[in-house]
């Protein structure tokens, strides 16, 4: 590991570590990370078509997280011009930007998994 | 990025992105991501020094997320043959290994706030 990257427990060390804590909150919940996931990999989607991708998931609670996603500028709402009038939306570069760190928790999450199920 | 690690959204994905989820769940609330960085710094703490060098922690919290941080494999406990009796709290390898994690969810968070701040 590089040294600029190592947590460092100086002065700021609390400030720092918040930042951590700030994506933790932005990802927290069950569906974040599974919408974020979708629209990265299915490219723009209309409501309806992100909601039968993402399995169990109500539309209140969709619009919800969606409405999240955009305030935190990770998912870019477009309306479109057609009628009926349809929304579209996609993942921002910001949002995007998120691929690696999913991946890598999704990774330690098996290793996590099977390092458990080897305990009992 | 390489293949094996797209988000994909085949029949696996469902349970894939659970494991993500999983490390969020894991790494969740105020103290578990201060505690862990302290102890990859410091090495192994008794509990007292521990709650010294976390701001804030009150002791039933502290002990709470030090069971969990064990329960999880990350944290091992150690008691220590002394008079009065001693407990010591070290990382894990396992725990070591979410440090990489940590520190790129501490980088995107800071990119986070300045791209929030632009905006504002």
């Amino acid at each position: 590991m590089k040294k600029k990257e190592t947590v460092a427990l100086d002065s700021t060390c609390s400030k720092e570590l918040m930042a951590a804590t700030d994506t933790l909150t932005i990802l927290n919940g069950k569906w974040k990370i599974q919408i974020i996931a979708t629209l990265n990999y299915s490219g723009p989607l209309r409501f309806m078509d992100l909601q039968r991708l993402i399995k169990g998931i109500g539309s209140k609670m969709l619009s919800r997280e969606l409405q999240d996603l955009e305030t935190n500028l990770l998912v870019k709402r477009t309306v479109l011009n057609t009628r009926p009038m349809t929304v579209e939306y996609e993942l921002s570069p910001h949002g995007k930007s998120l691929e690696r760190i999913i991946n890598s928790m999704r990774l330690w999450g098996k290793a996590h998994r099977k390092k458990i199920a080897a305990r009992n």
